[in-house]
Formats: C-alpha cells, structure tokens, sequence
C-alpha cells in the first residue's frame, strides 16, 4: 500500500474497467512500439474514495467518491495548462509519457491506486457512484471528446454514423442522443450488439457491407455521413467510414485496430477531415459525469471480482462482454 | 459571342489566370477520371467587365468590373444556399457536375465569358482592376479558403507550414501575414521560390529534404506546426507534411500532385485533421478582393497575350514561371 | 387572387400563426414607430400548399407543402446572400424595409398568399403538414435561433432559463431538451404555463419573484444561468434575467415587451452578453422542420377559422391562448 | 521582504505600470463598492525577475525573467480550470475576493511582489525584458482578450472601433492590425492620441462628436461597426459606440468610466451584443508576450521612479501621460 507523497493522493479504487486498448498494449508490448513497458499493474478506467492525502492537498476529504482523469500530463506546458493533458507537449516531464496510471504506472486493478496530483480527481456528482463511473472515466470520456470536437457538424439534420457498439460504442450512442439532434446509425456485425445501440438510442443499426454506404446516403437523404465515428480503426471499418462521410464531414478513428486508410485528393469526399482522437480531458470528464449522474449516460457493465479480472480481458478478447466489462476490487461491492 | 439568356450575364474578359490544376485536367482527361471531357475552352479564374445582361438580372450594369465566382453549383441545394457551391450537393443539377467556366463548360481563355448566373459575379472595390483581380479568384480564394478553415489553430504562438511557393503558395503566404499572427515557414527545393516566400513576408524559408522536421521543430519551440498547407500534394510533401504536423493540428491537401498519405492510428500526431480542400466560395471571394484592393494580397503575375496561351501552360508545366501565368485577352491591357 | 410574377410564387395557405409581435405592431403603428403601416393583412407565420409559380421558377410545384420564411431581404446584400435576411443590409431595396408578408406587405390571414421569390419557400419534410409547420415558421424558428447562437455556452453542466411560457416560450423549451443537454429552467407566472413547460421537458419550473435568483443559483450549484432566454421583455423580466446570468453568460432579449435594461460596468456579471434577436434565417427553419417531422419540436396549437381570426388576436391579448394561436383559412382542415 | 510559503514565488519587481483603473480603486474606496479596502501596495501590472521559490515550486529558477498573471482566482474551481481565473467561480477561496497583486493584496509598486502560486507566472520569450513586458500584462492582455472574444467578427471586411487611445487603446489598435485583417477606426478628442492611433496602424482616426455615426458608417461602406471597443465607457462613449455598431455585432465596454447603456429592443441593432470585459488569463498571456517579443505589440510608455510613483498617478488623473505609466523599482533600469 503506496504512501502519497506531497501533492498525491491515494485512492481506494472502487471500480476498475479493462478496456479493448488493454489488449492492444499487451501486444505492442510485444513488438516493442510503446514508450514502456511492464511490469505495471492494468486499469486506466479508475474510481474510487479518496483514502489518503499527500501534503499540501486541497479540496478533496478522505471517504469522497472521485473519477480519475486518466492522462498525466506533465503539467506545466501549454498544453496542460490549457487542460489537454492528453496531448501534452512535454511527455518527457510527466510521470511516464504519453500514459498514465494503469498505461506505464501502475493502475486500477488493484485495492489502491496512487494518483500523483489531486487535478487528475473528479469528485462524483450526486447520483453516481464508483462503480457507475469508472466506465464513463474511459469507454464514456473518449466518444465525449470526440463527439464534442465535431458538435459544429451535428445539427438537427445532420447524420453521425458510429461503427462498432460495444463498450465505447454504445456510450457514443448515448452521447450523441442526449447532447445533439443529429441522426445516429449503428452499424455492428452482430445482432446483439445493434439491439444495444438501439436500446441506446439509435435511429437505425445496420450490418457492415456491401450495402452500407448506400443505405447512409438513403438515410441521409442522399447526402452520406456529417460525422463518422469508427471504434474499431480496421482497414475494412476506415474504407467504410471514407466511403460514407460527406464532403466537409468528420471522420474520426477511436478504435486501435490498426488499420490504415489511404487519404487521397480523390478518393474521399471534399474536405472530410480525417484524424484520430486520444481519450479526452478533466472539463470534458466533468460533464460525462454530469450525464451520468442525470441518467443521461449509463453503461451497460458486466462486472468481474479483482481474482477473476483475467478472465474479464479472456472475455473481451472473445468479444462475449455485454457492454464494458468492470473490475471491483473493493468489497463494498461485494454480494 | 454568346447571347445570355434569362438570368445569365456576358462578360468581356478582362484577364484569365493559367492554372496548374489545368495540366492535371489534360492528364485525367486521358485517363476518364473527370465527369466531363473536352472541347471547352480552359480558363476558370477570370475577371472583366459585365458585358450584357440576360432578362431579370438587377443589381449589375454593362461596362462595370467583376470577378467570376468558379465554381457553379446547382443554386438550390442546401450548400448553395449556404454559399457552398463548391459543394454542392446535387451536381447533376448544376450547369456542370463539379465544375463551372473553364471546368467542363468553356472559360475565360477567350474574348468572352458567358456566366449562367448573376450571383456568380462579384463587383471589384475600388481600387483593384479585372488584371489584379484574375489570378485572386483561384490562386488568392483557394488559399484564403484553406487558410481561414483553419483559423482557430492560428493564434500568435502558432506555426503554418506553406509547403510549395508557386501562384498559391506566394498568396497563402500573404494570406497568412494579412489575417494571422502566426509565424510563417515557406518550403520550396527552388531558391527563387524561397525568395518569393520571403519578399510576401514569410519568417522562414526552407528547401525540404531530411532535416526539414527538425528545422520545423525548432522554429516552433519543439511543438510542430499548427497548419500545414500542402500545395504541391505529392507522396513526399504529404508525408513531410504529416511528419511536421503537430497534435491537434491539421494538414491540409490543396495541390493536386496525386500523392496519398496512409493515416494510421500511431502513423500520425493525435487529433491532427487530414482533409483536402477545393477552391473557395462567393463570400471569401468578397473578402480576397477586399484584401486585394487594400494592397494586402497581391499576385505575382507573368503576362501572356490570348494569342500566346498555349505557350503559358508550357511555361507552367516547366516551372519557369514567376508567380501567376494569366492571359489577357483584352485590348484594355495591350501595350 | 394574386397573380405571381416571374420569380414569385402564389402560396394557398394552409395555416397562419396569430403573434403577440402582431399586437405590438398595431401599437406601433399609433406611435410612427415603424417603417410601414397600414393597410396590409397580419400573419407572418405561415404554411400551405404551392398554388401557382411565376415565370422561371424551379424547383418547385404545384400543390406541394412548404413553409414560409417570413424574413424578406433585398436578396443581393452581403448578409442575404449569407442566408441572414433578417439582417439585410440594404432594406431600402427589399419588398418592404425590415419585413415580409404579414409584415408591411400582405401577410398569410387571408387564403392566399404572394411570396416574391422562391428562396423564402421551403419543401416540408414528411412527416409534417402546413398546420403542424406554420407555427414552427416563427415561434419555433424565432427561440431555435436564439437558442443555436449561444450553443457554444450550452453544455451538459450548463443551465438554461426561459422566462414566459407562452407560443415561443414551450417551443424554446423544446428546442433546449431536443439539441443540448443543458438544465432548463421556465420562469412564469402562471401555474398552467409552468405544467406545459414541465410537459415539454423543462427540468424546473418556478414562478418569477424575489427568490428567483436565489433558486436559479441553487439549481446551478451556485453559478448562476449560463443562458437567459428572455421571452417578455420587459423592465421586469430583463432585470431579473440580468441577474440570474452568470459571468460569460448570454442574455437574449427576444420579447417585444418594450423594456430597458441598463447595462454597466459592475451592474452585470463579468463579460454577460446582453443581445436582441430577430427571428431565424432559411437555413435554420429547415432544421426546425426537421425536429418538427421527427416529432421533437411540436406546438401546442389553438385552431381559429379565418372568420375568427380577431378573435385569435383578442384571447391573445388577454393571454387566455394556450401555446399558438393558429389561424386555418383552408377548408381542407375544416371539421 | 517577504518569505515565501510553499508553492508561492517571490518576485524581484522589475516594472510595475500604473494604470487609469487604479484611479477608479481609489474613487471606489471611499463609496465602499470593492470588496477589499486599503492598506495595500497598488501595481497590478507587472514583470520582473524571480527572486526566491517557495517549497515545491517546479520549473522556474531564480533570475528567470517572468511575467504576472493578474488575476488570481481560486485554482481548483471550473473556471480557474479552465483557465478562467478572472472569472474565478469561488472567489470566496481565492487569495483576495477578484482581485489579486495590486488589488486587494500588495502588488508591484515595490520592490519584491509575493505571488501565491506559480501558475501565474509566465516566463518572458526571448526579446522581451521585463520594462517591456510589464504593460503587456494588463494594458495589452485587457485589449487582446477583448479582441480575441471578438475574433470570428473580424474578418478583411470588417470595421473595429476603438474608443479611446490611451494607454489601453493604443496597445488595441496594435492587437488588431496584427491578428486582424479588419479596417482599425481609432475615436479619440485628443490630437496627440490620435497620431499614436495612426503610428500603431490605424486606418483613420475620428474624434468623437455628431459626425462620429456618419463617419464610421461611410468607412465600413454603409454597414457600421463590426466590433466597438470602449477603452473609456463613459455615458457618452457607450451611446456613441452603440450607435455605430452594426447588426450581429459586439460591442464591449472595457473602460471603468462609470457609464450606462440603455439597452432595448430597438434601442440598438438587431443582435448587437454588449458586454463587459474583465483583463484576460495566461492562455493569452503567453500570446500577448509573443507578440511583444516579435516587435508586433509595443507599449508606448512614460518611465517613473518608484520615489515618483505618486507622480505618475497624478499625470495619468491630469491625461498627460503618453501612453502607458510604468513605475521602475528596479536598480536594473536606472540611468
């Protein structure tokens, strides 16, 4: 059990979710493509109560509920300070680069977790709790952002297409309905997971195909996708979200699948913007909290004991999770 | 001499600007790759004065100076009403699918230029005749266009990265300067264009090669760039261009090199924007001969006699031009 | 029976809203304060079917059901060929200075009407008919424009405060929930006007008096309204909307009530910004038709035959109208 | 000489300006309207050298010429964030109630100034001493702010008024013309004030009177002013501006003169906004010293000793003061 230094807090984690991107890192571990590597403990999708307070911390008490900010910036660069810590200019002076606890530090499978400066803590609105939270800290936070970074092109006419629904996918449906009047279409092979969307709220849900691009334009009234969402980022989802996006629309890779999409003068609708989009940050984790918390945005969990946490990723690498899986070290959970 | 029917106005060509993108025509003509093939006479930035008016066009006199908005829309689809004719969302029913004078219907490379809508004209200030006005509705518009989209991420502390200093290039540079505190980095293999670059007011002026991302870096305080306006659009300024760019930054294709950029996830700073760009529309059109007028934005022109066109586009497609190659069909400007 | 000249069109109406701006008008006219007077027919508020099309119109055709935008500017201004005709720049050269039909030109209370050109007419999505739209034409594009220009101020944690619940008012109220994910509060008088707001997805509604402000806080966590929609106007409501919004806020003066704020340094919060607004343009009564037909926006309508049309006008004086008072001249919705 | 705490830095002062709003302090005192009241050093412009770091404090060194941020607000609510800290949203928390160094707490017109935390210090860019500096800290972050908020109204076309050329004034035609391309109109009775209007690049400078509406009106081609900046925001200046400004345009007092705006519904033109505007944050700091640095922002100013702060006080009360008044306690500057 980690003693907070000065600045820190130390947090009694509540809830942990395992995430498709955690698999990836396992994987990349192995071609050598990340800044670090293990051993560290997995979980970047973290709440809890704060438990103890490093000197010099302010407005937080022992026993509060919180959401961790994911992304440890250095905190200094421009950057942080305009609260993008996500896209920190200085990686090289935060506590590990590019990452976070649980991606290079140790992170949220565990009883505790050590968070190296009280900014990374959102305390939990009325109405929401850690295990409700977590989710939202990740599978909520990172279709938040980037729904909100395309806000100006989701008008009430306007069609937003979101590929792959599963645990990021049906909160982005979630987003895009309680936050916008755009249509939103699904689109996920499997039946279950088109029923989710559509639970979630989604206008229509459709199979990936031959047919798909045709069937957006017929639901867009000829005009094809304002904003692509792709939570998976294959070369099969990139093609089809380039195939239907607008002219002038947004096509935004979420999903690590590691694909690739060959941007050319010709071959995607004028002035689609392409680009990918990392997690999001405090402001923005305020406010899917605030969802959250008004029933707004709720994800669909599947929850694992600490001891059996190997078998929520075993599941994920199936793709048998219904919604996010989550992880609950603590025994205030407990049956 | 065509006679304008309702709606439409006649206009004696004053100047008509000789456009790189016409080279690239003549190649896709070969290839089918166009919705329209030749004969038409080429010119598609053009200004004079109104000729003869059709029936029902107020708002216009004969002998009054104008400059030709390109690109033709349908007029009744929601981007036209918008004023997005260069994405207009019904081509079929435009005068040309995605096209417009010198694009699929005949040009300015003549004595004169049948316009098939008034809203197609804008009356010049004072202070800017057809001559300085040509080479603005398309070297200055499509420029300011790319330029403007991206304003947000121009702040003083900001980086633009021009990347090929020809007849866009030298007017992105001054577009930049006139509307922007950011600071400007021309890149040109050609020292003459690098000059250019810097007498139009870049702050830096850079041949490209393999230091070029190191140079970039350090001109912007280890940050990158902010916008990259790639006017060359081939696979190596592409890629340089991705390699300069910075995390929420954008890349912007305007040349029409016939390059492709693979994006991938990690292949790419996070949250940079990839998008093409075409041309600009009525209301920037408004602003760039604003600009123009005020001495602010001024093109480098090389001056050729209809009868010596074709001696233009050979010119053109040597690279021995200086600035803009446009024609001038009119006695107005003889000698 | 009007015959439409080229470019007119000859609208049969279907329906034709009754407006408290109407009563306005006729006091105006006592006081010279307008730039017209009369004779002319009232309503500006208007839907039916197209009748008869002057020469050289397309796009359009008989019998099909289309709204009218009520704002007709000169059509050749900066601002109207920006698609903002409320804000023509040069009204001199519009049918009537700062109107319309209804408007100082004659308006829909009658069985037809003239529109003069045809970019005021636009196709009614399914799903709507003119009776469902007319009262979207104003009272629901007039609060959709107000709300649309402080979009960038309505985020999930923000709040939102709609005072007067009248014919805009509950459309307003509508508009909030449908695109943002604010908190809205209504402020009335009236019991039954604070039922309906609640019917139409208000979070709270609450009475106007000394503890308005005190509540607005209390429901804001302290921080007061981000947006003050004011639908009255008067001293009453503008001084209690003034002190409601919180630093960086918008107050919006949409009412006709005759009031004046007094606007100072330390009498506001910090960079609130106090504006009027005037109806909505083209491009945003389309998207108010779209929420209508997908039954987002929907108004709570009182019918009048033509016959009764000053009857309409004095049960709005008395304010005895539930939602919109709504004028049908077309026997097609007679019993 | 005061030791600094953990997390705060001691700053040896190397310019303090003196400014016109301290003289309004003084006025306000005696009415009771602030929330502070003396004894306190005034200066709340500043710039100088750190001196000593308080525990904990990361990232600056001794001798590091630095710049203040103003307004220190609480740290850790959404505002301050945000980086929002003039719009601190518990100021009950903050080191003095909306204030900071200079306004409620000791400030610069000394020789050390205790900053309570380093957040608020910004290192000064390479060409920028801390003479230079100090003004650009209130006198030209105030105006950059003001003309920031108004950036998406300023285009080529535009017209900017600025009331007032004083010490503030001055410094806004300056931000304008360099991140601008819109037409600069400077108003002020003084001869001398508007040479420096026209020397900082305006494009014609008025005096106030009848004329002024005609004036403004004539240069922006008929449409009036896209953006009035009150530098004074007196009775008359406010009714003066609000008769320029244009539809849909800003109009922000920044002067403390003691003034009010009646606003009303057709008081003023259509969605004309007014607000006030409080300083500016650090995000902009740091593009304020940019420009300073590049020669594109220069503070004409009149140096004092410390000995003669009070005279300096007294010359700005008289309007004798060219440009802005710095105070130098520095033995650095001294002849």
């Amino acid at each position: 059990m980690p003693e907070p230094g000065p600045g820190e807090v130390l947090v009694q984690v509540g809830a942990a979710g395992a995430c498709h991107s955690d698999l990836h890192l396992m994987h990349e571990f192995d071609a050598g493509a990340l800044p670090w590597g293990p051993p560290f403990t997995l979980g970047h999708e973290n709440a809890g109560w704060v438990h103890t307070l490093g000197a010099g911390v302010r407005g937080l008490e022992p026993g509060q509920p919180v959401a961790v900010v994911g992304a440890w910036g250095c905190g200094t660069c421009q950057r942080c300070l305009d609260g993008l810590e996500t896209y920190c200019d200085r990686p090289d002076l935060a506590p590990v680069p590019g990452g976070g606890g649980g991606l290079g530090l140790d992170g949220g499978m565990a009883e505790f977790l050590l968070v190296p400066a009280a900014r990374h803590l959102v305390p939990l609105p009325d109405g929401l709790d850690p295990l409700g939270a977590a989710p939202l800290t990740d599978a909520g936070l990172t279709p938040y952002h980037a729904v909100r970074r395309s806000q100006a092109k989701l008008g009430p006419t306007s069609t937003a297409v979101v590929i792959g629904i599963g645990g990021l996918g049906h909160l982005c449906v979630q987003v895009l309905k309680a936050t916008t009047a755009a249509t939103v279409i699904a689109v996920d092979p499997r039946g279950s997971a088109r029923d989710l969307a559509l639970a979630c709220g989604a206008d229509l849900a459709l199979p990936p195909g031959a047919d798909l691009v045709d069937q957006v334009r017929e639901a867009s009234h000829g005009r094809g996708a304002d904003v692509v969402l792709d939570m998976v980022g294959s070369d099969d989802t990139l093609a089809a979200g380039a195939a239907c996006v607008r002219q002038l629309g947004d096509l935004t890779i979420v999903g690590l699948g590691g694909g690739t999409l060959p941007v050319s003068f010709f071959g995607i609708a004028y002035e689609a913007s392409v680009q990918t989009t990392y997690w999001g940050n405090r402001r923005e984790l305020v406010e899917v909290l605030d969802l959250g918390a008004r029933g707004l945005l709720r994800s669909e969990s599947t929850l694992y004991t600490l001891a059996d946490a190997a078998q929520a990723y075993r599941d994920l690498a199936h793709g048998t999770v219904s919604g996010r899986a989550v992880v609950v070290p603590s025994d205030r959970y407990a049956g």
